[in-house]
């Protein structure tokens, strides 16, 4: 019998433990699912005897320690800065951990203690940060293998909703955290591009996008990540004179999303007193230059340098900006009033489902001659529980743990899965659940 | 025989000393300069046998006390984060101090024991925040006190070069802190505006600019400021539809500072590894879309919506920004890049006179009719160790501290001066020093 403790029972937690507990019987195991809610714990638990929920409080570290002594392996669940925490148990405790989240300064700084104890403490492994990482290096790995050489990497992922419920004018829902969203996009882009290192800074980052074609899914657009550099090296493409990692979005979102930014709306770095009893009208005349309630359609087509008919107009005033409702939440930064209004507009609804798009477009060198590699992935939700997102992140996890478990993923310190031990069993079991990229 | 104790004899100090010196055999005083430099305090003392140097180390708390004690009288010319441990010093001992700097949140939480102590901690006593204040507060009693209502409030104030020495595109030298120039406007301004609360977050700061007429000199234009609306209580101008406070420049600086700003070039949060041998023109084919080392005139035309022959591409060539020259300082973000060549190219040379101009424009209704009351103010530097910085920030300093200790001052709590005890002496005798408003 072998023991899974993992922290964290959130909505996007569904696949992960459909996954661990579908494999619990053959593989005896028992799972152990530690949430500050014991309700959530007992709802992901379901009915199976394998699975056993508790409440549990994370900085709580003697209980914590006395959960992880009893595991063979962790998953964390938890938001990022409480990874260190409970990895520095699973190190003291020498047990290995998984998580999906980006590998943290201080989460590195545990490497050589963990080769040293022996501890696997697996980050990275969900979607983006995961999934994209793995799908990426078979492609490089096999280009490199016949003797190519990379000479341009662009790789775009995005969290969207699904065509057939793509009913509003921006093309979008919230499928992820939504303060993730409207913040994107404010610090300096870095990427690579033909041999030129380029910064794009925060107010051009929604200009400058770049079209991107997912066969059989039609046109999106991509807009910069933050950092595109840092995985030249872990991922061996020194030899790349382009590269470029970015979110996908529909076409136009990003152009129109640039509106809100330049309004100020994103602006999360100053609280309105009285945000409570302001309206979104008047925080829209408070925003633009010259613009009072009598003006404001106007000014903001002055603003925008369009018509009232324009599509841009119309999806500031689809989103209610204009009208005079209060907002509702009291001392809130612009960002926040933003949030707090698209949360209602951008809602998926249930019974609609969301779909997960990435897409890898690669030039290599073979001899004289260049060539193109593009390899994409869409996955749609089953349900508003099962989601694409909850899928995509969570079963790249939950295969990984299965491989520790069964011994076929053998490794120590602090890793990502780049090499071919972590890509090839976990994409060929992917894709056993409709996770398959098309080349 | 009365004793003045002065923290800080840096460059900006020459005024202040010069003035108590020069008082200092009348009053009976003796000053005592204290600096981390012994030779800067030694030389600000000079020959005076009423002022002595000593060398300070402001955190050495036990000789910052022994200071305090034998004083009658603390000057606080440090950086605004020292004051608040010295205002504790002063609060403790019974001493009144007097600052330049705007009342922070910690300071103001000493008002409550100070008033009850009697001890005096007078802030915003220099030039913006400062002589603003004295004028300001003048011009509103007076206007009030005829029955008149201010119906709007406009206060510009910049440091810039005198107009003999205002030879660069830019129209402006260094003439203060470089660093806080570089990196002003990246908070949203709030103000008021025909009775609407305006907010221009930091994209639009610089290209929503004001033309103010200063007599004699000409068209100046001015930015906003951070916060336009703290001081309409302070003030008692609740009656006012519109305040705003602003930073003055000459005209056309604003736009041509903006394409900086949207270039990128003053970003503080990140750092460019590598930046000591990167040259300026790397940094320009990084920071701009599509550009490289061929193609960036071009491209940078293209940024700016202007030929290689006008002016805003003039002046961004002018910096040097253009040149294959290396940065010289390693791991530097844009804005310390910036900075670091700013200030070889806005640099007051020896000999060269700065300018400070500040004006208020004031509406007030009397009756049914509404009018219009300016005033402003313009001070030449005498050389470039007596700058007309250095007189508005020191002069008002030194006839506080002067008053204060005739007793002509009494008051007590933290204040800042805006009633007619301060202001009616020290502007009658910053006018004996040529320091003068116009009507």
């Amino acid at each position: 019998m072998k023991s899974i403790l993992v922290f964290g029972a959130g909505l996007s937690s569904s696949y992960l433990f459909r996954y661990l507990i579908q494999f619990a019987p053959k593989e005896n195991w028992s799972i152990t699912i530690a949430d500050s809610s014991l309700e959530a714990a007992k709802a992901r638990a379901g009915k199976s005897k394998h699975a056993n929920a508790i409440a549990c409080d994370i900085h709580n570290k003697e209980q914590r320690e006395q959960l992880v002594s009893k595991a063979d392996l962790v998953i964390s669940l938890l938001p990022p800065t409480l990874h260190v925490a409970l990895a520095k148990d699973c190190l003291r405790l020498g047990k290995n951990m998984i998580t999906a989240s980006y590998v943290s300064a201080e989460m590195q700084a545990l490497d050589k203690a963990a080769q040293k104890a022996g501890v696997l403490l697996l980050n990275e492994i969900g979607l983006d940060p995961g999934i994209d990482h793995l799908s990426a290096m078979q492609m490089i790995h096999r280009i490199q293998a016949k003797g190519g050489e990379i000479v341009s990497f662009r790789s775009y992922c995005g969290g969207l909703v699904a065509p057939e419920y793509d009913d509003n004018p921006w093309n979008y829902k919230f499928t992820w955290n939504p303060r993730n969203v409207v913040l994107a996009g404010q610090a300096t882009a870095t990427y690579l591009a033909d041999g030129q290192l380029k910064f794009i800074p925060p107010n051009r980052i929604f200009s400058q996008t770049i079209e991107v074609m997912v066969p059989g899914y039609g046109k999106f657009e991509s807009y910069a990540n933050r950092d595109s550099l840092g995985y030249i090296k872990p991922y061996g493409i020194e030899s790349a004179q382009t590269v470029l990692r970015g979110t996908l979005r529909k076409k136009n979102f990003s152009s129109n999303w640039n509106n809100l930014v330049k309004l100020g709306l994103t602006d999360d770095t100053y609280k309105i007193a009285g945000s409570e009893t302001m309206t979104y009208r008047q925080l829209m005349c408070a925003l633009l230059t010259g613009a009072n309630d009598q003006n404001l359609e106007m000014q903001l087509c002055h603003f925008l340098n369009k018509e009232q008919s324009s599509k841009e107009f119309q999806r500031i005033k689809w989103l209610g900006l204009l009208e005079p409702v209060a907002i509702g939440i009291p001392n809130a930064s612009p960002a926040q009033i933003l949030q707090h209004l698209l949360q209602q507009k951008w809602k998926l609804k249930k019974g609609e489902l969301d779909m997960i798009v990435m897409k890898h477009e690669i030039t290599y060198k073979l001899g004289k001659k260049n060539f193109k590699a593009n390899s994409s992935l869409v996955v749609k939700g089953e349900d508003e529980v099962y989601t694409a997102m909850a899928k995509t992140v969570g079963l790249p996890m939950a295969i990984a743990a299965r491989l520790i478990l069964k011994g076929e993923i053998k490794d120590k310190g602090v890793k990502i899965p780049l090499t071919p031990m972590y890509y090839e069993p976990i994409l060929k079991e992917l894709a056993r659940y409709e996770v398959r990229f098309s080349e």
